[in-house]
């Protein structure tokens, strides 16, 4: 472990340590960026990226933008290039040929990004570039373009394997905490001793990746109460006066919020194995632990039913439930993907529905989206593979025969 | 520093707790390959990728050829779908016709490397692959080409903004130390004793650069001396019975080995950086540095010297010293560059030839390629920059006036 | 550092690992504690020793009283003893005899308390139950002659050599930063935004002492205000829209806060070790600093002033002023030491009384103890040692010409 | 972990910040002595014991000898001054009268010794101090008392509960790990070649204490061999060709190897409680392990047999094995304790004689000091205590049958 310390010591020095601020290069920024991409030395490449970068966040939005379009036309891909490139490899298969349709088929912009990475710290101010993008972007097809340049270089950079997967406590530094604080999306966290009701109790938990070049960035987190069967109620899993169980009397464990906290990191997908790898080493350390279940909001579940031409009534909770579970298994998008966006998160990663409860969310939130519905959705890590393939290949969503039951008594309700 | 050492402490958990051997996929490799770059979940990917890694690390050098070759021609682009997707994103260039070519553009492989680096501890068991591909596929151009793909990757991954600078002393690990001893390629260290005598009196420093997800292994290495006055003897400056200088007492820092730790990190450049980044900490440390010079082998010199036709003699320190300055100014590769490696890699980073000393090196190696002679190397930080753009640019040599005249004389002399 | 991290991350294991509670041993607590002064293995010592304190833990007060008086009487020396092992040693000084000697004058509750402290995490239970002691033990002579015992081991083990220098900020552990809002006990910290604004801007710093048998528990903490010059308002100093300055171009560190943390280790002095390591820290890494100084109360003005037979009016700044002058240098106690508390501590650290301010502290508090004077006491790191000698030998109070020519006014209004 | 993790780095920052060297007091060391103890303040306190102690450790012996018979005669206690305030205390038990008392029984030297310990890493220096002493005061029954009176301060110091444990294993700095060889006393290391083979296979542990005080000096350490089966050769254990067992498939655990690292900490006992928390640790970690056992050196063995008047051959491994159970278990000292010293040590934890081989340790050295029998003593943690207790109390050997049986047949054959 010595070592790693260390390492990881000296990132944390190096934040401090980038020094003054480079002497900014004044010329325009798509001039700087043509500069970088040629640059043959990294010597001279970190002071033009340092530069790039410092500029670019004094940029405003308009001026972003235009940084953003000079992106997405002068740095694309040339198509003649790639076309004769490529016409050359075929004719001569080799090492310079194929290296030559390589950089032809990248658009330097890829580079462009890639050389603006090796200034110290640069990993987290390009995230944020890129939540720019995507808020400035929106609806312009060449920037939508670009955006997948970032994806891709991102893709690989927090690759599962590079991610390190983190408790988060009450020991935890409280610049940390904060950023759990303000990313929370699911049910607010509204005041430090709320936030300590979520880490401090022993059958409490918060799980985090981080990425080594942004340590001090949470990627997503996801809070876990542990408990006694399985819960039906969020304002009784997070009461204020309830008594803390025993960690090692638990056998269930609830993943209640799960957040992402990086705009610029949409798309890149954690959330499926966080869950799996904090169920994991949570079942290694007590082994009391036989269910994973998730305790989650419905969000769609109201627009959609306002949406119905004759909806049943939902004046009990049997008939709400009833509506629940049926827009869970059948209400659909074009794609034949399920309608609601955390039913397809998790269904996409092989759990399944297990239950649907009425009066389990009764905050102004829970009651507009959903009239206080929730879902537990189960994680049976002997089935998750399964139930994903199916899922992938034949769109088929898994659920108890309970929650099939009371959709199909739902359909035959509308009927 | 307190949640960076936490991190680093999970990575290496995880290298203990990546658990049982996944039970091997039975199907063959090159098939194995096709169902990771297309599963649609992580789940069944990572059992996939572990496979993959496992079964190929078992194979001998002829299996691993063959799927060298399936990954070089099967999982290669397609020319036709590049052009096709290509023609589409030029007719109507929109973000899904983008994303066609991105996806038309890049071989598969390069996805399936992405992939298998999902799996802990991953990265260093590609770099070993990679080793393989470089040792297997000489002279294959369709494997050269292969390896443009993972060096790609590599770049990518090992960026310069994700590298850790530690320092190497006498209180790091042993599995550490161990591979310095090891991967010393310039003058081998011969015991623990010899390995205590380069890092553990004050005037001595060694410097490597770390990966995060490669946290156990070294990825390149400086050696430092930091002596008064710039030295022309590396027996000299490693004499076993020499008093330590006080490191406040110091002048210079003599960089007087580089030693790249990794085959398969081949062509992926840190030495630049390492030495510029060595020599920027300790002129902040040592208030009394001013000169960073090298202490360099002349490896090439002998080799061109009994090829010329009318060699000159060198039966003179002065002799030799004039060929030496004479072949490192003036002996060229067919497109323009110093013939000499290591030259090469110094005057690119904008290092200057300084001073050339005969009698440096009477070791067998020394005496065999160089009759003897070594050559100081200038990192002179005011100016590395503009060296590098002249080298970079006009293939301009930059050299002392010493050096200069004594090539004169050489030059002279031959004609 | 390697080590070091990792000693310490055991020290936290164990804190989790002391397992379960210790099947109780039921004898009678005097029973217990003879049992185990005269345990002669580690093994059974340790299960007693586990046992005493987690019965000692659960008892009320009462219970308390009558533990502490066992320890007092049935557990003091025997003067006859001491007479006979005395008399016996200087029959015949040998290795023998002074054992008996040393075995004698040592009162076996010395050996309990050290007995005790082998148990995992015990150090800071002895420091509770010393705590429970003081509280309890008021007035009460062999009680407190019981605390000397306590005071004595506790001297040793806290040891400035043992005693460890933390930067507190905000990325610091929570459960670390909730102690340091509950234990301020100079101007109270109200919310984690207050603290926030104590500790993240880049002129503001705290330190704490830390015991590595304790890692969780701050012993003492200093908060410090970086200025250009010498402020004389807490108000201002501490006010919420402040524009932070940039840490360098502060000429001035203003301890503005100290804070005992352990009630348990009351009269074991650690302030004046840490005032002046956090000065000679902080004049290392900012070389702007020249001053030193604190923004104290005066705790004690108002109580005397009101108890002084003919007051002078303090209805001016300029009066309250002197007023305050006269009293910091001329009020002592009987034994000729300052009145003042706080004046005591930081004269008898050596530094000076600098300068007395009115409508400095506005606060309820403030305006209680001190009608609003606050005080700056100067520590002149080249003067701290002869003020110190000559404070402890003469008592004689250093101050300014300007505060001793305020006290002089005030002694001729007076007159 | 993460704040003690920064506690410890400080410390280590503390070494090498503790500054230049103090200008030296000029004083006599006796009278720096005197100074010290009766200084008033910490500031001239820290100064005066930097003094006294870089001086003494440049005296030679016989200047050493003399700072000891200083603090053994001048700074002893005044039997007249425990006398009067004794006498005080028993007419009026009080506060101030239980604290004179303190003060004249403990002599100065004992103060003395705490406030050098104020100076940054001088607990290390102190340890090296009594090292000297023990060393020099052989003999002397004035300077083996003062040598009590720093037994019982390190004894204070070194409390259990102060202790780290932490493996030393192949990623240890290098540092500790050449104390390792360096302190190895039972089985020499004789290369790191040696030690790996000690340290790195995964059926082979070991464990040191450390105190955060000293963080670069192990105290103790143990050495462990993972095995099927209770071993009877040494030679055999550490067969340099051996291959290394699955850790999970061991059944028992020996301890082979125990050794003190620190002259100067003689007779401050650790082995009992390390070999019961490294068996604790182990059997949690390994839930295969069912027996923990010692392969232990018979040193007095041969020293015994060779003064017996009429010893019986001992030609064959019978007669040896019935021999050395003889000796063991009925060979006693005075105060009729077993006169071998590493039976002592082991029968005193609350082991017992479990087996006894011959031709178990045929190195020069075993076969010198008990003609090459070893023997195996048994930590059965069920019955430790009880072992204990009846070796404390009634001077019980603990054996299994078998060696009894051996040793009745020794006896008779002896008859």
């Amino acid at each position: 472990m010595t070592l790693l310390a260390d390492l990881l010591s000296t990132v944390f020095d190096r934040r401090y340590r980038s020094g003054p601020a480079a002497r900014d290069d004044s010329r325009p920024l798509p001039d700087l960026a043509s500069a970088l991409v040629s640059a043959s030395g990294e010597t001279s490449g970190l002071a033009l990226a340092r530069s790039y970068l410092d500029r670019f966040e004094q940029l405003d939005d308009g001026e972003k933008l235009a940084v953003f379009h000079d992106l997405a036309e002068a740095k694309n891909i040339d198509p003649t290039q790639v076309r004769n490139t490529l016409a050359a490899y075929e004719a001569d298969p080799s090492k310079a040929t194929y290296r030559a349709f390589m950089a032809a088929a990248e658009p330097p912009r890829q580079e462009l990004i890639r050389r603006l990475n090796q200034v110290p710290g640069a990993t987290a101010r390009l995230v944020r570039m890129r939540a720019d993008l995507l808020r400035l972007g929106r609806g312009d097809p060449a920037l939508q373009a670009l955006d997948l340049d970032f994806r891709h270089l991102f893709a690989s950079w927090f690759n599962r394997g590079f991610l390190v997967l983190r408790p988060i406590n009450w020991e935890s530094p409280a610049h940390i905490l904060e950023k759990i604080i303000a990313y929370e999306a699911v049910h607010a966290i509204d005041s430090w001793d709320d936030l300590r009701r979520r880490l401090q109790p022993e059958d409490r938990r918060c799980f985090a990746f981080f990425h080594p070049a942004m340590p001090d960035e949470p990627l997503i987190f996801v809070e876990v109460a542990l408990t006694q069967g399985i819960p039906g109620s969020i304002q009784m899993l997070l009461a204020e006066e309830r008594a803390p169980l025993a960690a090692e009397d638990a056998d269930t464990a609830v993943f209640y919020s799960i957040s992402n906290c990086q705009a610029g990191l949409a798309s890149i997908s954690f959330g499926n194995s966080l869950i799996k790898q904090v169920a994991a080493d949570l079942s290694t350390e007590l082994a009391g632990l036989k269910t994973f279940v998730t305790l989650s909001p419905i969000p769609g579940l109201m627009r959609w039913y306002t949406a119905q031409e004759a909806p049943p009534p939902i004046d009990t909770s049997e008939a709400l439930r009833a509506t629940a579970a049926h827009y869970l298994l059948k209400a659909k998008t074009e794609g034949a993907a399920p309608l609601d966006p955390v039913a397809r998160f998790h269904l996409g990663n092989g759990a399944l529905v297990h239950a649907v409860h009425a009066g389990a969310d009764t905050s102004e939130k829970g009651m507009a989206q959903s009239a206080g519905a929730m879902v537990n959705y189960l994680y049976d890590l002997g089935k998750v593979a399964q139930n994903h393939e199916k899922f992938a290949t034949e769109k088929t969503v898994a659920a108890s025969p309970e929650v099939r039951a009371l959709a199909a008594g739902a359909a035959r309700a509308q009927a």
